[in-house]
């Protein structure tokens, strides 16, 4: 759960208002989006162009997974950073570590598992070489 | 923009929480997403199954227009009731008119204007026979 | 995780085209919506109704935890059912139990946590006694 | 429908996976998202927080009619240009024109038109004179 010497990015998202709820506050499925993007950012720092991976490789990486705590809520139009490193990734599951902060105060913490799939019949596969390079240590 | 004695449908959503924004009321783009359940209903109604359409036809109906206009908000929880019927259907383009009521209450007014494209290219085409006797009067 | 004896209820719903993304599947996030849907419902089965719970008694069930493993991907257009039943409910926490089938098909299995506040301000509070008795056994 | 001498803004946005669908491209609802944020940093950009603006005026400024029409799809990753304009300020309404470009090409054309209501009642009042000042010419 800690980064310790792992790579790490911080992507930054403004929330919007579509992006709440009538509780006055962003609603519990909008951080999927968040992480989604902070997921492609972070294969992009790493020399994955997501897009091609998907369109060269034939291949996709699906969410199997996802495990979030919310211990506070983000409202609209703040600035929210999302902290993303890789916790686990072995030939089947490549498993994204993610805080999500503003400022000083840490407002989630999740685990999105992801796996590899052929596609477009979605038949599970191992990891691609160049997916365990740019996510291992 | 009157049914007038045009076939129409009526599509049942209840509001969901996640529907609202923080001003307490249904977000403007979540019509979208209603009329949209609807259109696909309308099309069930009048012997098109929209999913065998896309695959079988090799065709898709993309939205290429869209006009709306909000009257009355609707709230959490709420039972809608979403009228469509065809306003205007020629070889290019294919017009749904809809009503998004809240009992008497008339909520949304929209026409939401779709094209054919051939698939996956992404071309336009004429309507197929089919859609146009099951969405003519 | 086995319903066992609790209560449960099966809410259906039909996967829209925006409910896809471009792997032809339902994108992870949507299961939010469908499972808060079902929550709602299964309040009022069991004699709450969500949106009168919020406005009299000052108070809200914010989604605390979320764990979800994705098995099998649904697609446009299908039926798909979510059975919900309380996992575990204590006065500090309420958790649904929630698998999405697609008839015998198991597509999702997932614990939503949620917490009670008092609003506006958010403050944690205990479970009131009528959301123990509507969802103890 | 041209911005002429008035002040515009360029807002960047990246298409995200969950905003595209199993037609391969960006769903129609999802441009609401985007011009929406648009709109957010083009009334930063001319003096208004649209956040204080809400919570200090006690007022709102809801859509209340779209029209949008599509001419190109956009595509998962792609970066795309919000321009924003407005179009027509009056005491009664607010129009913002926006055009979505990849580069050079033009994808889509809407104009969102919003009203301002006094919160929480959401009745219609005049466009308060910071709103005026801030989208007039």
């Amino acid at each position: 759960m800690s980064p310790g010497e792992k790579k790490t990015t911080r992507y930054r998202v403004r929330v919007g208002y579509v992006d709440t709820d009538q509780a006055g506050v962003v609603h519990h499925s909008t951080y999927l989006r968040y992480l989604e993007a902070a997921r492609v950012e972070y294969l992009r720092t790493h020399g994955i162009d997501y897009k091609k991976f998907e369109i060269e490789g034939r291949s996709a990486l699906p969410v199997v997974e996802v495990a979030m705590r919310y211990k506070l809520p983000a409202r609209f139009d703040e600035e929210l950073e999302i902290e993303t490193w890789v916790g686990v990734v072995t030939r089947a599951r490549l498993r994204f570590d993610c805080r999500v902060w503003r400022g000083t105060e840490l407002l989630t913490e999740s685990e999105i598992t992801l796996a590899c799939v052929r596609m477009p019949e979605g038949a599970l596969q191992s990891m691609p070489p160049e997916i365990l390079r740019a996510c291992g240590e």
